[in-house]
């Protein structure tokens, strides 16, 4: 089960290719119906110890994918709906990397001569894990809005069934960004006695409502797109790219901050020193990149995928979920140990909400560290600040 | 020239009516052509002076109208596309009240008792003055896409010529929030002649790029739906609805501060005290309200007016247009005493521009006052905390 790799690059987690497992039982969904068959997309990276100890899992955020490390062994075909990667916004997609390469790897912050590695696709995405895209059994037609709405208690339920059918009961760590830190939040809490450790980045126990808010517009711009068609697109030769390019859009803008569009655009002009007095076309360098992110995006990920995994994401919420409304009663049963990272710039899974579980953590004496990283990159730095999240991260798995 | 009353409110300006006064030459424009017939929708409040010597402009942000205060002697019908007032964010215009009607009237910030006040709706308007939506004489048809785009100093042109044809030369104060604050500052730099001080509240000399971002996305919501057909949708019995509301969404998540959002919402569930599951359906109340919000604003706004104020509004930019890139050379002329009042929680338009202006103000030798009002209101604050910019504003104009 050790990745296939010829003549990796130093740290590299080297060429990987993504698998897929069909789930043995249908997965009991919060909102009452099961799910069957669900095919799960997943990249390996490192050895699986003859213990089964060091099984280290990764979970992504609302547009990544399984392939978080090394170079895909086939690199995504340009301009085609299936084949992407989820780094596109610093351009590592183009190259085949994975969304979280520079933490995954020989050495790096999830070490690889150490962990085994595993990322998975979660449920309701479109990089190869059952979503609203794969075929509804019941019709031979792609599920649509058919598709059950998901929660991340559902993608966590997939996760331990997958891990389960690969032969992993235990896991050492459960790491993510957003809502993959979620995810961690939710496998320490729903599985307290199978986790050893969770590393929660960027991430939350519930969002704040302008991040709610956010999400719903995002959505909305997709709904409102005629070629959406109630969901049912596939197949029709359209889809709703003009919705998702801005949703896209919107959450580009908040996944940054201020100063940092600050510093990499100010107010510069895309034609010469003056303005071309036009409405429809960008004149402002930001605007024309936010029009390429848009573009860029609607290639690669499929639109209701990202009405479900935006809508399971603003559900979230630990203290509704498992606390009658209590954090501390949610947390109560955690095991595990908790390390929690926040950047000092994001201001759409703000450091307060880092705090806020840190110190129901403490107030149940249960062992957390939290760390607020000063960057200005806003929630990308989960991605982006690499070199100071590792010292961190290496240090609590030690 | 006074206000028609009839038995007003204590502190009222009274029962008002829009009046319209047709320009009798070309306006000149930034872009290079010139714009004729231009009609000027205007509202007054108090009386003129007989030496012509107190009169104050008071100028709207981008939702808003020449219906400044008072009560509408027509209230403008429900639903129709024509009929609007710009306060509603909180429910003023249901009752046809002015949208700075706090502001405005005897006693009031901007006293009726000793200023005439005048209110115009902008140019590129849909509330009155000629926009894209009035009748090109070139085609008999309504302007749409062929309106030329407008500048915030085309709009102040127009504000002068109208003012001249109303026998005025000079100004007490010019005074605005956001896009009217803008305007403002354009008077003090373009006629430093004819105006003795400026109340530049909300504002700034240069929209950050964040905040160009957020308008971009909007103006791609109208621009993408298929119903605004380039420009062209008057007469099709269709309008870009879905799209208008997705950038009033945008918007209006941008006026509000998290914690305003936080204070009012909170993560209410709009349905007892679950989630129902739904992709398509508010759940929690902050979406219900963005949604009446969206639809609210379609029915009293034009979607062209919007693209060609959005795009003005980033367009400005004090030290390019007068400066060369300059601001402190931009303002060097400035001859009228400067009031800035900037609120703490204003995301949009932050107080840090405010400082910027002051400071170059200062660096200049120029009467300049600053405040920044600590509020959680955010942007809308300057519709809001009225009680706390009043003593500030009579002072400053006392």
């Amino acid at each position: 089960m050790s990745t296939s790799a010829h003549a990796p690059a130093p740290g590299s987690a080297g060429t990987v290719e993504t698998r897929y497992l069909d789930l043995p039982d249908p997965v009991e969904l919060d909102c009452g119906r099961t799910l069957h068959p669900v095919r799960v997309a997943y990249e390996t990276y490192g050895t699986l110890a003859p213990e089964r100890d060091n099984v280290l899992l990764v979970c992504h955020a609302l547009s990544g994918n399984a392939h978080a490390a090394g170079v895909a062994a086939t690199p995504p075909p340009e301009g085609t709906r299936d084949g992407f990667a989820a780094r596109d916004r610093d351009g590592a997609a183009g190259r085949g990397l994975g969304w979280w390469d520079g933490m995954i790897g020989p050495g790096k912050a999830f070490d690889t001569d150490r962990y085994f590695v595993v990322a998975t696709n979660l449920l309701g995405g479109c990089g190869g894990t059952t979503g609203p895209s794969s075929t509804d059994p019941a019709t031979g037609e792609p599920y649509g809005p058919d598709f059950p709405v998901v929660t991340v208690a559902d993608m966590v339920r997939t996760e331990r069934a997958f891990l389960t059918a690969l032969g992993i009961e235990r896991l050492a760590a459960v790491a993510g960004g957003s809502l993959g830190g979620m995810r961690a939040l939710e496998w320490a809490v729903r599985y307290p006695d199978q986790v050893d450790a969770i590393v929660v980045i960027a991430s939350t126990h519930a969002l704040h409502p302008q991040g709610v808010a956010w999400n719903a517009i995002a959505r909305e711009a997709i709904l409102r797109d005629p070629d959406w068609r109630g969901g049912r697109y596939y197949g029709t030769g359209r889809a709703p790219d003009a919705g998702m390019g801005v949703a896209r859009m919107v959450g580009h803008v908040t996944y940054l901050s201020a100063p940092a569009l600050e510093g990499k655009f100010g107010r510069r002009l895309q034609f010469a020193d003056d303005i071309r007095h036009t409405i429809t076309e960008p004149e402002f360098e930001v605007e024309n990149y936010l029009r390429h992110q848009a573009s860029s995006f609607v290639r690669r990920f499929d639109a209701n995928s990202y009405l479900y995994i935006s809508r399971a994401l603003t559900y979230f919420d630990l203290a509704r979920e498992h606390g009658g409304g209590s954090l501390a009663r949610a947390l109560d049963g955690v095991a595990a140990r908790t390390l929690l990272i926040a950047f000092s710039s994001d201001w759409l899974y703000p450091p307060a909400a880092s705090r806020e579980i840190a110190e129901a953590l403490r107030a149940l004496g249960k062992p957390v560290e939290e760390h607020v990283i000063d960057t200005r990159y806003g929630h990308d730095s989960f991605l982006l600040e690499e070199a100071r999240q590792t010292p961190i991260i290496r240090r609590f798995l030690s």
